[in-house]
């Protein structure tokens, strides 16, 4: 009997972590655990008017314990005993501020009710100011830092980031040592490397979200980063110089940190990755085909050889980095600011009248209100989603564009916002539902039509994420917009899949990432075709969505 | 004891006849009775994805009867016989296409399910292509008939309706001998005057809808009539040179209606006219005062001395007639397609779950279900305007035009649509439905602009109708907006009121209509005082009211 190598992905989302046990060999997943983010889930240190999301380090701990321990205790005997490796991925830019010890400043009881201590979450976009002065300085510099991160450095990002919260406060600001993207920091915790001078770092966050990259030398320069403000004075120095791909083993586990998971000290833990880099490996990413992670935003990764990128600057893109997503090819990275968002607002909205007036009603006993209220609420997309397939493509009059969140790709501008328009008194609520998911789609047309114009051959896209499972509608609608196949991957947790493959990697199981991709890949549960007669209809369509956000971008939300 | 005098105001809504007894000496409604039309009411001939509304002649026949006895019946003893006048205000342009014996062709049995033989009412815009085709021909004219109506002749008016309906039905066409208005048929019914060569023209209608006027011999030539198309050939000859202000009596009742009425055939008819004219009559309308009637959309009335007027031709509105309001003096009109009509449009989007969801839960009998989804959707408006109202003035991000249902003034444009833009994740219902108000408001200050920029002084704002009474927030933000006081009127019923007067002229109580005005008005029940602070931030607003309205227009809805 083969005795069977094990590892674990442990992927961190919006609002919970998972964990997967997967049979490194086969691909098979053995269990999992969901564990949603305790302080965050009350919505905590978070001010959602201002833009202001931030996770609390805490939260991420007390998950990465418990989803471990649960996914294994769910799995059959002997397997702990074999599990081989472990990575993690998570969301990003999502940095923090640490001290001289590699120590979140929310962990110091001085800053841990202080959201400006904590994570910045990836959608955090309290940062807009130091976005712009970003991109101001980067066009008057000699050296144009922003050019491999599409040309626009955006206040998702890490040094808009940090920059912003260094001058929110003062005091954090003397305390502040280094940062830390929340996918260093983890496995360096867990390694007992996560001192700021014996930090790992990723190429992945490195690479597109720092502006760090081998030819000027890794991060911008220390005249650069002071004069963009002086309170940046020294970080260079005690942030990295070398980035890894995430292939690289970090360490192995501390004893303190494998007693608490159950696990032996010989576990290898590889270097970690943001979550859609990892999910597009998990979905069996190749040159030539564009990955989507379709969930409340997307992220759209690409890998391209050197000799196609040859030259080539992807101008308004997340970024274009080397190893980011597979060693040895480029990686590239797009993406919506909000997708099942819009949906979720559009929801927020029609959910008003349940929660508002459904409340007021003297009818029915409190109980049952609640029940009904929840009922009603949970309801309003499945319902909605079949009235809106109902509607013939191009039958409306009404359309709209998808910035309720801003635009993150093309051209990442977080001050446009959304827009409908064509509105008739006779304009319903199923069809706003499906002018909006008609609106995200177009938007996806708007990056993946800008990666062809750049030489960049697409002919294939995998989706994963949530959306992509739970929704026919708009999936359909995604293809007949983009006129390709979108093939869903038959893994419902690709990001964790993926980190699974690093983790074999790194732990040796296999000789490279591709040979992991090719053994434990799951394939693909569905492909929607596009209808050519929808195809041909939406073309129109999309230039009215192009000149719909040309005209209120330049009329009313000024550039960045 | 003085033996008073009565009279019978009659006011044709969109949706139903109400009748109105007056004491003709005091202005003391004594009694009133509303009646809906009960083919309308089924939703009958109707098509709104179309923009197609057609009433029954019936509808209006019936009404009239039930009304009216309903009325008296409620009245002391003594007042039928007591009744002096009565006179009918409609909506307009409602008409309708008659036979050689003046009866619209829905009467006669080959045609009483022919939408197009029945009445084409105002808010119909199936004459879209036939209203472009009139403003074409009408430019390249010697005369340009339309400048009186303000330079841009509108789909909702009866050359273009009547042109419409002759075009869609050959048999139709060939059974057609002339047309007739709502407001013009009715007293003709009555006094038994309604053959085409009898029948008594209003004014009002003639000169604001059908190109009538004296400077160029009356309806547009039959020249001009017959190049727009063949169809219209001898139909000039067969309607009417005359005009008559609604101080003229028309006749009296004959013995048929006075016996159905129980009332006597001494009873004078006297001229109609639209609702909103007599309503801003009823409202006791004086110079330089602007007379809102604020429902589903607004009409907008003012009178202009005639040496105020000398020279003046105001472009973009629904037109400039001598007599129309008050004879003597030029009446003014324009108005906005839809006003609340947009916040029934959004009560409808937010109705969608109510009865779509809730009207789908298994936790409620159907009795409870109904009698819920009924009182949840009548308290969506009061619950989202006590939200509303907490937000303050140009705090909000989202921002809209009120073009929902195309937009009448300034520049009638039935192509153009509604927007909603500036959203984002955070924006509410409450503050959605803010935006709408307030965008219904900027298109109500970009008619009171375009008087003033024309010379037309106004000093003072009174409001009528439905929303004057029932919606402070409306009205409010309406005030801030324009930056005038508004006056709302006391009396509920204007148009009817305004129609009794004009019924107390006719019938001799004054031998005019100021004295009638005078005698029999009621004075305001509350104004509504401008805020200061609004009123300077609305003016930001209102500039990007207009931007967002004419980028929208130039890029997506093109021109008639």
């Amino acid at each position: 009997m083969v005795e069977h190598k094990y590892v674990i992905g442990l992927d961190y989302g919006s609002d919970s972590c998972r964990a997967l046990v997967v049979n490194a060999t086969t691909g098979e997943e053995l269990s999992s655990s969901v564990k949603l983010y305790p302080r965050w889930s009350k919505g905590l240190f978070c001010s959602p008017e201002e833009n202001r999301y931030r996770q609390h380090p805490l939260d991420y701990l007390e998950v990465l314990v418990d989803s471990v321990t649960d996914a294994l205790s769910k799995c059959p005997q002997g397997v702990a005993k074999n599990v081989v490796g472990m990575a993690f991925d998570t969301t990003g830019s999502t940095p923090v501020l640490i001290d001289e010890l590699g120590i979140p400043l929310a962990l110091r009881p001085e800053f841990a009710e202080n959201p400006n201590a904590m994570f910045v979450l990836w959608k955090d976009h309290t940062a807009i100011n130091e976005a712009a002065e970003i991109n101001k300085l980067a066009r008057e510099w000699d050296v144009n830092y922003t050019e491999l991160e599409g040309g626009i450095y955006s206040s998702e990002w890490v040094w808009a980031k940090m920059l912003h919260v260094l001058r929110c406060d003062a005091s954090l600001a003397k305390s502040a040592y280094s940062w830390v993207e929340h996918c260093d920091w983890l496995p360096g915790v867990v390694t007992g490397t996560s001192l700021p001078s014996s930090l790992k770092r990723s190429r992945c966050a490195a690479g597109h979200k720092a502006m760090w990259c081998d030819e000027w030398g890794g991060l911008p320069s220390e005249d650069f980063l002071t004069k963009l403000d002086p309170l940046l004075k020294g970080f260079r120095d005690r942030l990295f110089h070398d980035t890894y791909t995430s292939d690289t083993p970090v360490g192995k586990l501390t004893k303190e940190w494998a007693d608490r998971f159950g696990l032996s000290t010989d576990v290898v833990v590889s270097i970690g990755a943001f979550d859609c880099h990892m999910g597009a490996v998990g979905a069996q990413i190749a040159p030539n085909t564009f990955v989507r992670v379709v969930g409340t935003s997307t992220c759209d990764i690409m890998v391209s050889s050197y000799d196609e990128m040859e030259g080539c600057i992807i101008p308004g893109i997340c970024g274009q980095v080397d190893g980011s997503v597979l060693p040895g090819m480029v990686g590239l990275e797009a993406g919506q600011s909000a997708f099942g968002d819009v949906y979720a607002w559009f929801k927020r909205v029609l959910a008003w009248p349940i929660e508002s007036v459904i409340a007021s009603s003297a009818l029915l006993d409190e109980a049952t209100k609640a029940k009904l209220v929840e009922e009603a609420i949970d309801s309003i997309i499945p319902l909605i989603a079949l009235e809106a397939e109902k509607v013939p493509a191009g039958s409306l009059s009404v359309f709209a564009t998808d910035w309720m969140n801003g635009r993150r790709t093309p051209d990442a501008n977080q001050l446009v916002k959304g827009t409908i328009t064509g509105l008739t008194l006779a304009t319903t609520a199923p069809q706003l539902f499906r002018a909006l998911v008609e609106a995200t789609a177009f938007g996806s047309k708007a990056i993946v039509d800008r990666f062809i114009e750049n030489g960049i051959k697409i002919d294939s896209v995998i989706a994963i994420g949530g959306i992509s499972q739970k929704s026919p509608l708009v999936m359909q609608i995604l293809a007949d917009v983009l006129n390709m196949p979108i093939k869903v991957a038959k893994c419902e947790q690709a990001c964790a899949l993926g980190a699974a493959m690093f983790a074999a990697t790194a732990a040796g199981v296999y000789s490279s990432i591709l040979d992991a991709q090719a053994a434990m890949g799951q394939g693909f549960s569905k492909v929607y075709s596009p209808n050519p007669h929808n195809a041909e209809v939406y073309k129109s369509c999309y230039n009215r969505y192009k000149l719909l956000g040309d005209t209120t971008e330049a009329s009313f939300f000024s550039n960045q």
